[in-house]
């Protein structure tokens, strides 16, 4: 890891800068793409996972007995896993429902807000050698709890076409509508458009590689909602002489493993701490299965010493980590003071891991400093706010004057009107 | 207006089709701009404004004396509208603040959620014949409720170099922290990357012309969050016998008024409420200064005759207006049935300008039917939600386990270590 010591405030910048990701330029095989499902529907999709995915599906559906089967081949023990962490999922999204706001701003004027579900969502679950069971918990069961009435998944096929049993299980489990063995574009551009097999929706969540990032991003120029814009994972730890240099040493793996382009951002008080973290590192490193990657990620990280609590909740504030790990005897302090984080870990025994699985909250947070805008995906993420008005003949008398006041002033003569000829009628009255 | 009886719900999508705005490709345009303010910063806000808005500036900023010479301006009556407006609007998005929200999801794990301001935004406010200080009040007033620390207005300056004192009023009177006189694609960019004299912000509200929606757009893929997807404003008005003609049509006026590309929807379950209400808008439409654009919207918008209040709903939640006023006995009917609307406006009393200017809701709504899937500006675009979790020792021995197994299925081994570590540290205590 590069070690920073006491770096000054001018270079904070530098030191918060991510690695910029070669962007290949996708837009015009996403355009392509896209204009293909627009056009030729189901046959496009096929015929794009026949190039992409080197599979002939008979049918895009995964049918029914393709789920039974595989929940028969979970094991119990993983089921019980999904299950527990389910429950917590649900509680903590459950408890995030929102209760209808009424006020009555002035004498006859009630305004109220109320929420209502998007009706059509889309997942997407990337293929690949992690099957990601642990974030269609995450994204159905916030939308089965906001009453979203359809709930698509799209998740590539392997190249035999099937898709892995805990996927589909978790996915029936947590009431997934309807799913489809569809990855990349096609999937995206297939949702976003609707075809005769897969439905239209109105909000699509969900990791994915860059194809499917700017198949993303093009959708949401064609009015279909996206979760959030995503980049490489990452996580900063705080830690002082209370952390566990071994325990935070293995947190800062967790995340190294995730790509060569993770981020991970070690901030210390003590300066003995890097050391001694970097030695467990090195012999936790060893034994991994994705060693490679994680060293990867790991030689391009960062220990950062600085003396004081401040400059260091100031500079993590700047830094803005997706993840927010805490091990410090202030806890207190960095717990008020933090302004931009997705997710925040407290004490020695809260691993990282435990929110990508089971304490309840959300993994699908945002990365490359967009915590310091968006907010991770919660129950609010399958909801929209709708607001209300009812104003009495009294209450435009007492507003109605200044409404034409401004509406005079904006140059708006029938938005003048509007109010003028209720208030000439209620004088006739 | 155009009139359509009955019609099959096959013909419903076409029906609620906005009409295409024909889009200029204004991509090398944006790209041009941001990067010669991302080099050069306030010397090529400066010259763009040269350029663009026909004027030389000796500051950007909007210097205190221009503020308080603006206050002496504004007429006492304007100030006394403004100040209930600001009232009504404080009051509403107070009363949307959110409480912390913790649960204890499994034993010994305890997740909770927090907001926390937005720290930087931005405000645009175009420039033209309608100096829109209302927006002003609908942007700046929730910023300031949610804690933004720096609230930065931009607006263009006319050929004089001046700004309209309403705006530099209302601003001033809500708290924004510093305003600006530039417009178009480079005030966004300046809000982007931050001058010398410009601050850089985390997220961009405000409506515009299609460069400054185009530049919004663009600061979107850089990572500054935007409100919404702009369009051309729309009202759906769903009135049936006990609808007031004249009311009916002046609201249908008041949104013909903002622009030719207006969107103006009447939904009847009545069908003498056609004639009745055409009438009342030939009537209207005369003596309005800007009767030239609202007899151009006008004439592309439909009255839509359905017979059964479930049709209307129906119809009404496909279309998902900006706008939507009911006028009708059943109005709980559609209260409850509402799923996809901006804002929603009940009674022959509550005309959408109430909204627009004064009854405390925000006016910052979706269009183009993106009311499927975004809410309208609130408390919440302002905030971030961030969650917490603290586990203790007893908390990682109840859910450890299912992590671990979750962990190993999906591959990520390092995940599993991080908690089967802390396990080990435990059994041997």
């Amino acid at each position: 890891m590069i070690i920073v010591k006491n770096p000054e405030k001018k270079d904070w910048a530098s030191i918060c800068e991510r690695p910029s990701v070669p962007q290949q330029n996708l837009q015009s095989l996403v355009n392509k793409v896209f204009a293909k499902v627009k056009t030729s529907g189901d046959k496009a999709v096929a015929n794009y996972t026949k190039q992409f995915d080197k599979v002939v599906l008979s049918e895009l559906r995964v049918p029914e007995t393709e789920i039974q089967k595989a929940i028969e081949t979970v094991s119990k023990d993983l089921k019980k896993a999904i299950q527990l962490a389910a429950g917590s999922i649900q509680k903590f999204h459950k408890a995030q429902t929102p209760q209808k706001i009424e006020v009555e701003t002035a004498s006859g004027v009630v305004c109220w807000q109320e929420a209502r579900a998007i009706e059509r969502i889309g997942i997407y679950i990337p293929g690949g050698t992690a099957p990601l069971f642990s974030t269609v918990l995450m994204l159905a069961i916030p939308a089965v709890i906001a009453g979203c009435n359809e709930i698509v998944l799209c998740t590539p096929p392997d190249k035999n076409g099937n898709i892995n049993p805990a996927i589909l299980y978790a996915a029936n489990y947590v009431g997934v509508t309807s799913m489809y063995k569809v990855g990349g574009i096609q999937a995206i551009a297939a949702m976003a458009y609707g075809t005769a097999t897969i439905p239209q929706v109105n909000k699509i969540f969900g990791p994915g590689n860059q194809y499917v990032t700017a198949a993303k991003q093009h959708a949401s120029q064609l009015g279909v909602a996206i979760d959030m814009p995503a980049g490489p994972s990452e996580l900063l730890v705080l830690a002082d002489e209370s952390a566990n240099p071994a325990f935070v040493a293995s947190d800062l793996l967790s995340q190294a493993e995730h790509g060569a382009d993770s981020q991970v951002i070690c901030v210390v008080t003590s300066e003995k701490l890097i050391a001694e973290i970097g030695e467990k590192i090195e012999q936790q490193i060893k034994v991994l299965p994705r060693k490679d990657i994680a060293t990867q990620a790991i030689n391009n990280s960062k220990f950062i010493f600085l003396h004081k609590d401040q400059d260091c909740i100031n500079f993590i504030n700047e830094y803005a980590p997706e993840h927010f790990i805490i091990c410090s005897k202030k806890e207190d302090f960095y717990i008020q003071n933090i302004r931009n984080a997705g997710s925040v870990f407290i004490g020695n025994y809260t691993p990282e891991s435990a929110g990508d699985y089971a304490s309840g909250t959300n993994h699908t947070l945002p990365t490359n400093g967009y915590a310091k805008s968006y907010s991770g995906v919660n129950l609010d993420a399958f909801l929209k706010k709708i607001t209300f008005q009812k104003i009495t003949p009294k209450g435009i008398q007492n507003i109605g004057p200044s409404i034409e006041l401004m509406a005079e002033a904006e140059g708006l003569q029938a938005h003048k009107n509007a109010v003028t000829l209720r208030l000439k009628n209620l004088e006739n009255d």
